[in-house]
């Protein structure tokens, strides 16, 4: 049934990721190819890199899953779920946890001002919120969190603001203090946000954006590390054509994968239940307990066929032993829940880097 | 230890809604307190709906919670988790559910060119998609879907489009085959969405809407019925104060609330487990099964205090019966929870509202 791909020495192989270049899932894909015979292909949407991959364009696909303080993504999500059955031959191969730090990136003021400018100096550093009001207890707020990170330049000129929606929730402390009201616009990424600040010439728009954008677009750092919480991250997926195999493993399922036990691998299973059934989903998460299965993740989305009906996505450690379907735990779960729930797929397995990284 | 809050005869009584007025969480509102005697408050975030609840200065609150094809409404989910505990007294206690069919609205040619602009005939009506190359086959789409509506206007002059973020996954297919590489921006909300291209002059922007909203700002309809699903549905619940007791029942829970059997209400109750126990969420599941308590929803989202743990909301039809904690199955299943959970909440019990809307 599977196809081997003849791989030759020496050729390049594409790398489909969610660009722009200096996203954040651009520094995953860095981080899960090293390899300078991979060449990183950017994609403007998450679908395009399903699509580059399931189409064989592309060799592996590198695609933001969850973050650890916004939760799931849920454009990801949906793609797994393949409800117009485009992408039925995507499997999880791999995952990379990258740190999310980010920064205000903008303009000081004598960038545009020329040579006789205010230079940047401590007098136009902004004054602490501890003492300008922003976070006095209010009724609401009877006691206000305080930013972790301040602004090392003057932010009052600035009028408006370029993000991802996602960078808002992670920090909603340090903009409500320091950026209140101030208009916010959406964009497709962190890295396009800076991107239109560097090409903004009044100077009075700032991104929400990374440190290597900051570098890549020439903008100034306003301020850094601005999000809540010191260890936010994102856990991006890398995924592959089931019918490619893992003959070059020079990426991150490494040498070491035979060596590796079962505890060690992750396995990600969507499954839709009958929801008429009140035991049905207690019923299926219960079969990976059975087998000593420890469930890492579970998430649900609106099942696209009935409303109020859902398709779970589970994450448990363990692998599935591909060829031998009587084989290991994970098969063993697999054709328990067979019985139990509706339909069922499972969406790949992949070496826990969990540890690696945080 | 309950405080019974005196309410007089012929007090306005203040609902505190997602707003701005013509959003859907308005008709959700208006749905759910048809009575006079209600005074209608917008709030400009979800937040401020929980908050104005909390401190008492709004008898009820609505907010969204679900969309049948976009998921759960993440800003409810983490204002019901309360990892800063300002809202522990915020309790469900009621549901509305709210077909949303969205509209492109906007202005016609002749709106801003006066009398001797072209009338809106047929010859300016767009062309088909199916034999504009819009829907063509290609290798990403084989079988490309097709929108159901079509717009009665020429939709060439658009520059931008404004609406929720919620909005555009659900009108994917029309805004691909009529809008493909519009500039989008979002916005607050789809009324806030038609409010800003009523006040733009050039003509050249869209806003996806309601038909409600085109009455308010007297903007025309461009398309309507332009999401993909014909039962698209928003589920908002009713919040209200703990303390605050249903004395005064003119809203939907309804005097035949004693009639009413266990199976018609559901409730929703929230709780942690120890993510090192392999079984923890299926045991924790469990416990609704052995009293056939059937689950209606699962949703689950960063517990905020360690990475990649979390906090799940499980929806449940039952009831709990407040002042007797031992009676009834939702007490008995609950009770049983505390024993293999960390830590859970209860997070109110209503009306079942699905059969009687949708």
């Amino acid at each position: 049934m599977t196809e081997k791909k003849e791989i030759k020495v020496g050729e390049s192989l594409s790398i489909a990721y969610l660009g722009p270049k200096a996203s954040y899932t651009h520094q995953a894909a860095l981080d899960a190819f090293r390899d300078e015979s991979y060449t990183l292909d950017p994609q403007i949407t998450i679908e395009d890199v399903f699509s580059a991959v399931q189409a064989g364009k592309a060799y592996r696909g590198v695609v933001p899953f969850e973050n650890s303080t916004n939760g799931s993504v849920v454009f990801t999500l949906d793609l797994f779920a393949d409800l117009h059955n485009r992408y039925p031959d995507i499997l999880v191969c791999g995952e990379s946890y990258i740190p999310v730090q980010h920064c205000l990136l903008g303009h000081f003021p004598d960038d545009k001002r020329g040579p006789s400018a205010t230079p940047n100096t401590a007098s136009n550093v902004i004054e602490s919120p501890l003492s300008s009001g922003a976070v006095t207890p209010t009724n609401r707020e009877p006691i206000p969190q305080k930013p972790t990170a301040r602004p090392i330049g003057d932010l009052s000129r600035i009028r408006k603001i370029y993000s991802h929606p996602q960078a808002w929730g992670q920090c909603k402390i340090f903009l409500n203090a320091y950026l209140k009201g101030i208009e916010r616009q959406d964009v497709s990424s962190t890295s396009r946000a800076a991107e239109l600040v560097s090409e903004d010439e009044s100077g009075t728009s700032a991104a929400i954006s990374s440190a290597i954008a900051a570098k890549l677009f020439g903008l100034k750092v306003l301020a850094k590390g601005i999000e809540e919480r010191g260890d936010n991250t994102t856990r991006f997926f890398v995924i592959k054509r089931k019918d490619t195999d893992d003959d070059r493993i020079t990426d991150q399922v490494a040498n070491d994968q035979e060596q590796a036990s079962a505890e060690q691998w992750k396995s990600l299973v969507s499954f839709t239940v009958d929801h008429a059934n009140p035991g049905a989903l207690a019923h299926s998460l219960s079969v990976f307990e059975r087998y000593g299965l420890n469930l890492t993740s579970i998430n649900t989305r609106p099942s696209g066929v009935e409303n109020w009906n859902y398709i779970f996505f589970v994450e448990i450690k363990g692998r599935k032993i591909e060829g031998n379907e009587d084989e290991g735990e994970v098969n063993q779960a697999l054709r328990d829940l067979d019985k139990v729930c509706r339909g069922r797929r499972w969406l790949g397995s992949w070496r826990n880097r969990l540890r690696d990284s945080v």
